[in-house]
C-alpha cells in the first residue's frame, strides 16, 4: 500500500494526464458545464449522458462513473440505478454525490435506493448530507453548504461518521468543508486546503466529485483517488482566491478552472496540507 | 409603508445577507447556472429542483420561489403549477418570469394557466412578454429582448400596462428594458440603471428575476423586493460594463456576478436612479 | 456563385449583425449556455426550446435551426425529428451536430434516423463522428475530440469522407479539428485557424455548430455559412489563446465569447487561413 501524500498524489496527477480517463457523469443541469470543464482541466475526458437506453453503453467505454443527484427526476433516477449496476458488474470505479440528501423525501429515498442497489467506491458530500446517509439525521438546508457544515467538516463527529459509514458501506467517505475528512474506515485523512469564499459559487461540491471521479479513473486505490480529488479542489480554491478573490465570485468561478488546468507537482508539494488522523 | 429609495433598498440588502434566504427555482437549463450563482452572489441560497415528487417538500423549506418558463415541458409545467399552489398555501412569496410568452401556443397557454391557478407576488418580463400577459398582443421574437422592447420599457404604454395589469392580477409587475418600470397598481417606479450591452448576454432577465426572488425572500413588501432586484441588476450591469465592457460579452457576463457579489450600500446610495412616476 | 474568401465572409458577418437572425436550438444541457452566448456574441439571437408541443411554432419564427444531440433522450429525439421535418417543410436552413455518434447504439440510431428523415443543410462533427455517419466506422471515445481526430481532420481521409458524404446526403459536411475540412461535394475548403488548447474546453464543437447555424440564418449559401461559422470559431480560438491562454482553460472559455463579440472584417482579412483544396 502506497502512502497517501503529496508525492503519491502528484504521481497520480501525472498518470491521469497521460491516461486521460473517460469519466461518465449522470449529473444535474445546474453545474454540468463546470463539471465537464473541470474534468477536462484536470486532464480527464467527460461524457454526460443520462438516457436509460444509452447509459450502459457509455459506462462500458468509460474508465469511471460519477452519479450526482443534484436535479434528479424519475427518468434520471432509473438511469442512475442502471448505470450503477452496470459499473459494478464491469468493476468500474463509481463515485456518488448525494446532493441535498435530507432536503426532500425523493432525495432521501433515492439516496437510500442507490446505496442499497449500487456498491460505490466513494461517496462525497457535505456534513449534513453524509450525516443523513449515515442515518444520523441532520438539518439540510437546500443544496449549498451551510455554515455549520463548513465549520464541523473535520470535527470529531465528522471523523467518526466518515469512519463508521465507510466501514458499514465498504466504501470511501469524503466529507468536504472548511477542513475535509476522507476515510475508508481504516485510514482517515484531513485536508486543510481551500478557501471559504468557494461557498459563494454553486457547484464546488459537484466539481470536487468530478475531480474524485477523474482521479479514480486513473487508480484502483479509491482512498487515494478520493484524497487526490479533494486536494485538487482545495488547492485550486485557495490559489483562485489569492489571484482573483478581490474581484468577486464570478471571477473566482472561472479562476478555479484555470488553477486546475495549471495544477502541477510543484504546487502540490509546496501547498498540500494533508495528514492522517 | 416605508419609502422605496436607495436607503431602504440598502437596508434590505443588508438584511438579505444576514438572513440568507433559500430561494427555490424551477427554471430553464440555459441560464440556470447563472441564476444559481447570482443568487449566491447577492447573499441568498439557491435550490433548483423540478420533479413533481419533491417540489412541494422544497418550497416548504424555502423562503421564496421563482418560476421561470424558459425551457418548459409537460413534466416541468406540472411541477410549476404544483409548486405555485403550495407556495400560495404556505404564504411564500413567488415570482414568475414568463420567458418568451407570445412565442408559442405552449408558452401562451402555460403563462395563462399559471396566472389563473397561482397568485404571484411579482411577474417580471420584457415589454413584449408583459403585453402578452396583459392580453394586449405583441410581437415576441424568441426569448431575448428586442430593440423595441428595450426602447419602450418605460414608455407611457409600459407605465399604463404595468399599472393596469398589476391592479388586475393583484401583484407587482416589473417591465425591464433600457429603463425599467415597476408597479403594484398604485405606486409605479422607474429605474434608469443598467447598460444596453447586457442585451448581448443570455439570461440577464432570468438573473434579474432570481434577484427579485432573493430580495422577496427577505421582505414581505413585494414592490420593494421587486424594485430592489431590478436595481441590483441595473447597478451590476453598468458597473460591469464600465470595468470590462471593452473586453467583450464573455467578460461582461462574469463581471456581472462579481459586481453583484461586491454590491453595497455605498454603491447603491451613489448610483441608484430610482424614482416614482 | 460568390467566391468563399475572407471578403465574402466579412460581408456575411456584417449582414448577419444587421439581420440578427433568430436561431432555434434543440441542444444539450451541458453547453447550452455557451451556445446561447456565442450566438448572441456573433450578432444573432438564440432561442432554446425542446418540447414537442412548441418546437414547430418556434422553428416557424426562426431563421435557422440547430439540432445537437449531445444529451439526447426519448423526449427530445421526437422533438428533433418533428422540428427537422418542419424546418424542411418551411425551407429553413438546418444544421446537425451528431455529438458522440459512434459512442452508443442510441446515438447511432438517432443520427441515422435524423439523417433519413430530415434533409440537413450542414452536418458538423469531428472526424470520428463524421466517419461514423458515413458508415465507415471509427473509434469514438465519448463526446470530446480525440488526438487522432485533431490530427487527421484535414487528412486525405477527411477530404474524401467530407466530399463523398456531402454528395451522398446532398448537404455540406464540416469536419473540424486541427485543420478543418468543409465540403459540399463539389468544392472543398480547408481552414487553418484555431488552437489546440480549445480541446481543453467542453462545447467548442457545439459552439462552432451554433455559429454555423447563425451564419446560415443570414445566407442561403450553406457552404458559405458553414465556412463562415467554422472560421469564426477558429479565429476566436487563436485570438483567445493569444490573449489569455497562459491563464488557463477557464479564462480561455470566457475569452472565446469575447473574441466572437469583437470579431470584425479587419481581423478576418488579416488572419483568415481559408483555401480551396
Amino acid at each position: 500500500m502506497k502512502p497517501i501524500d503529496p508525492q503519491t498524489i502528484s504521481e497520480l496527477l501525472d498518470y491521469l494526464r497521460q491516461q486521460k480517463p473517460l469519466v461518465h457523469h449522470i449529473t444535474n443541469y445546474v453545474t454540468v458545464n463546470d463539471c465537464a470543464n473541470i474534468t477536462l482541466a484536470i486532464g480527464a475526458s467527460p461524457v454526460m449522458a443520462d438516457d436509460i437506453d444509452e447509459v450502459c453503453d457509455i459506462v462500458s467505454i468509460a474508465q469511471s462513473e460519477v452519479i450526482n443527484m443534484g436535479t434528479l427526476n424519475a427518468r434520471t433516477i432509473a438511469s442512475m440505478i442502471a448505470t450503477g449496476k452496470k459499473a459494478n458488474e464491469l468493476g468500474k470505479p463509481i463515485v456518488f454525490d448525494p446532493v441535498g440528501a435530507g432536503a426532500s423525501s425523493l432525495r432521501n429515498q433515492t439516496a437510500h435506493k442507490l446505496i442499497n442497489e449500487v456498491k460505490f467506491n466513494v461517496i462525497r458530500g457535505n456534513l449534513s448530507e453524509i450525516l443523513f446517509i449515515a442515518g444520523l439525521g441532520a438539518t439540510t438546508k437546500g443544496v449549498d453548504v451551510s455554515e455549520t457544515d463548513l465549520q464541523q467538516s473535520s470535527s470529531d463527529t465528522a471523523h467518526q461518521t466518515a469512519r463508521s459509514l465507510a466501514k458499514k458501506l465498504g466504501c470511501v467517505i469524503a466529507i468536504t468543508g472548511a477542513v475535509d475528512t476522507i476515510s475508508d474506515g481504516t485510514r482517515t485523512f484531513c485536508i486543510e486546503n481551500g478557501h471559504k469564499m468557494l461557498g459563494a459559487i454553486t457547484g464546488t461540491g459537484c466539481m470536487c466529485t468530478s475531480l474524485i471521479g477523474s482521479a479514480n479513473g486513473a487508480t484502483t486505490d479509491s482512498l487515494l483517488g478520493a484524497c487526490a480529488g479533494v486536494l485538487f479542489m482545495g488547492l485550486a480554491g485557495e490559489l483562485a482566491f489569492e489571484k482573483v478573490g478581490h474581484m468577486g465570485s464570478g471571477s473566482l468561478h472561472i479562476s478555479l478552472i484555470d488553477q486546475i488546468y495549471n495544477l502541477n507537482a510543484e504546487i502540490i508539494q509546496k501547498r498540500a496540507k494533508i495528514y492522517e488522523v
